[in-house]
């Protein structure tokens, strides 16, 4: 029933499209996968930390109870019992956070597409942490904003410096916790000063927010979104506290921004699943997580205390690395002349894995910086891939 | 924690965030959950069809068999045992499909919006048929295309049309088999000369096929894909044949096209849940869906008769239906001087509603047109539905 020597296609993509390219992550994570390697480049949480049996306990009951209801269309906002419950549990006594504010997303990373969608143009000038999550870069790239990379030290973005490159962006991206790539956090006298100098300047702050949870002391700061609910959009998820494998997390929007993003999001994809959205409501609803997480940050504590510890015996001076509070993320900053792809290359033929720096720059990359990932490598094993790791480093010196 | 006396947030939305509007199809079937109207407005499948124990034992089977990792993060392209299915079951003797054309989607809506992301630039021009499918033109419009409406008749797009409209399209988005809205389908002869139109004109043609395994007489005609593997993409979709709350769909795509989709779908969502893939490779690999879909198309050919046997019945003359021989849904077309909007006011005042056909049209719409679904109604209900309908065209004869 083929037709006979059709003209073929010349593809022409769309001038977006030229700004996509596949994630240096992934291609290196494709690499990676190999057994033998022992891979920092993950940014996978542990899957020692799945709940399996419960999810699984979860589904039964959801599709026993409810299983029409469950594998039907539903609505674009998402389902109405886990939006009160996510609202509930970011209200704070004098920020009370309403499920009308809730939109619920095919992961956060969805999030971060539809706020692309619906307040960037062509040229709009918008505000990264330098460095920023790569996944974030990605996404608003494809409608070709204006970066303009915002000045960071230890302690996170530097709100200072803010005045003067703040006026008219459409919005400012942060990662206040853990971020990844660095680990780093901001204090508390940071956040305040970052969510007024956005307020002052009238920028609407984004303040994504997937390891906040993970504070190793279990004590997490306050949230930009409850010192400013008008002006601030948090982006939340269930891959690192839950599991990353059904794609579920949410925004918390100013109500007309919400709207907006819900329409955008009706166009995109209709609506998150369903049945993900009832049984993680079935498995959250009873206080399920304020057991688990501890878990979690016991695990992610110790493993990134194994890496630190590594650190100190092998990396020769001159190397200099985050000693996060949380999260699943270390970032190393080597002498100005050791490029870290090049490293990658010499790394990899000795079966040992990371992700270089420079991709997450939105404008000058530092090609001597590097991101470890120890959460899902064992202790041994972390051990053996950091000493490797500096004795290449340490020939470079 | 509260900062005092924020500015408030102007919301400058994106210029593509302004065609953004709420679907008028969504915002009537919030009027119309009354568990009292008769709704032929859905697009829902009947959750009759829903194989709720057949899915909860893949759950339980996939959860318990390789949990960690179905709830890990997955490739972006999508789980390589259930694109090798897909493949295999669009592949035919002369037309082999392979993995790698298959992209996973969160949807097959979110096939429109990639397709969207990757080949319209503002101004392109894309061709879609009269009436067409309002969430494809609601994912492409927010990318400012040009639409160009290309004529129909009973026997769905004129290729012959083509020929005036057709060069230096991007796109033209087709649905050949008991199209949303209308119920039509395309002939055989209209295929081939659609396929052949389009390849000498070099426009990229999108098969959107949600529809055509629900054919009554159980004997579906050529897919657009199989006669030109380099210059169709074809969408398909598990929602009609299996259950939409799940939200998975796929693409088919010529392989540089499928990277560049792949791309783009990594920037927005990473990638489409692990579990569900994994669960509905489970649930089809050993040819359930052969036994399953026959049920669902004799449960919708006895509804549809029931439509159309009412429709004869009531509507007075002057009143034109289609007669689909598949999928789920009739286009009534009133006399010129009918309003659909106005008289869907009047019959939710009765407890009847229906979609009214005018934001069906890219371009000019035809206000006395409308489409009913017939497959979540029961039959003595659509009796009495279409009565109230018939009676209400018939006082504005």
């Amino acid at each position: 029933m083929k037709i006979e020597n059709p003209n073929p296609i010349q593809w022409q993509f769309s001038q977006r499209a030229e700004q996509l390219q596949s994630s240096a992550i992934r291609e290196i994570l494709k690499i990676t996968m190999r057994p033998e390697i022992i891979s920092f480049a993950g940014g996978l949480p542990s899957p020692q930390t799945f709940p399996v049996e419960r999810m699984r306990e979860a589904y039964d009951a959801v599709l026993s109870r409810a299983g029409k209801v469950a594998l039907q269309y539903g609505p674009s906002d998402g389902y109405a019992p886990l939006r009160e419950w996510i609202a509930d549990s970011l209200s704070t006594s004098d920020c009370p956070i309403v499920p009308e504010q809730v939109l619920m997303l095919s992961g956060s990373q969805q999030g971060l597409d539809l706020l692309g969608k619906v307040l960037i143009d062509e040229g709009s000038k918008i505000l990264v942490e330098t460095p920023s999550y790569l996944g974030a870069l990605q996404a608003f790239s494809v409608y070709r904003p204006e970066f303009v990379s915002v000045a960071t030290d230890d302690d996170g973005l530097v709100p200072e410096a803010l005045d003067a490159v703040g006026q008219g962006a459409r919005l400012l991206y942060s990662l206040p916790n853990f971020q990844n790539p660095t680990g780093r956090s901001m204090t508390l006298a940071r956040r305040i000063a970052l969510v007024e100098a956005c307020a002052r300047l009238r920028v609407p702050l984004i303040e994504d927010d997937p390891y906040g949870a993970l504070s190793y002391n279990g004590e997490p700061l306050p949230k930009l979104l409850n010192m400013n609910p008008s002006g601030v959009v948090y982006m939340g998820s269930f891959s690192k506290v839950l599991t990353p494998g059904i794609r579920l997390g949410y925004a918390v929007a100013p109500v007309p921004l919400a709207r907006k993003m819900e329409q955008a999001k009706q166009a995109t994809d209709l609506h998150t699943a369903q049945l993900t959205q009832m049984v993680v409501h079935e498995v959250v609803k009873d206080g399920f997580l304020t057991e688990h997480i501890p878990t979690i940050r016991k695990l992610y504590a110790a493993q990134c205390q194994s890496m630190l510890d590594a650190l100190q015996e092998f990396f020769p001076a001159g190397a200099s690395w985050t000693r996060p509070q949380g999260g699943m993320f270390i970032w190393v900053t080597l002498p100005k002349h050791i490029n870290s792809m090049e490293l990658l290359e010499a790394a990899v033929a000795q079966n040992v894995a990371f992700v270089p720096g420079a991709p997450f720059y939105a404008n000058t990359p530092e090609p001597n910086t590097l991101r470890l990932s120890f959460v899902t490598v064992p202790p041994e094993q972390i051990r053996i891939g950091v000493e490797k790791l500096g004795k290449l480093i340490a020939a470079r010196m």
